[in-house]
């Protein structure tokens, strides 16, 4: 098995029910996780970076969260527009500044 | 936001569409994060370790998988009994080596 070399995790507020609720729902997480998928493929870079649904993270009101690791780089209010910035900011080792979660 | 130092997910084969299915829920994914969570609860580690769910990994002939962030350690077939010793390891900056994906 070769592991990516980074994992972009998106919060979807699944519950162990498997329903999915609340706010990152409400605010489309399936739809970021399909636009940094998307932007993955583009750039030609889906065996370097792998991107995974989470479940709910507790941080509902800084949601939808996506998570970035092994830099452990938390990002809030994300939305769909914001795909492109952020798997450039991962491919090129920096940080998507204004959605920072500090 | 207090980042929690590390970040363990538990495969649980959510579907974009919130269902749940195939083989990781059939091994009682949902019994791996529980047991984790009460691991980590009575460790009293809650400040320092985080559980959280994901979505399918493709690995399905692995899985369960569990993943430890930022140490990048991925563990395969787990059960809920080796909660105790994934918590442990990553407490003692240790891996579980018969559980880890080569």
């Amino acid at each position: 098995m070769e592991k990516p070399k980074h994992h972009i995790f998106v919060s979807a507020s699944f519950r162990l029910t498997g329903k999915q609720k609340g706010f990152c729902q409400g605010k489309d997480a399936a739809e970021i996780v399909q636009m940094i998928a998307e932007e993955i493929d583009n750039q030609g870079v889906s065996d370097e970076i792998m991107v995974s649904t989470t479940g709910c993270l507790n941080l509902c009101d800084q949601g939808p969260i996506v998570i970035v690791y092994p830099e452990n780089v938390w990002y809030g209010g994300v939305t769909s527009e914001d795909a492109e910035d952020i798997v450039s900011a991962v491919l090129g080792g920096t940080v998507v500044e204004r959605l920072v979660i500090t």
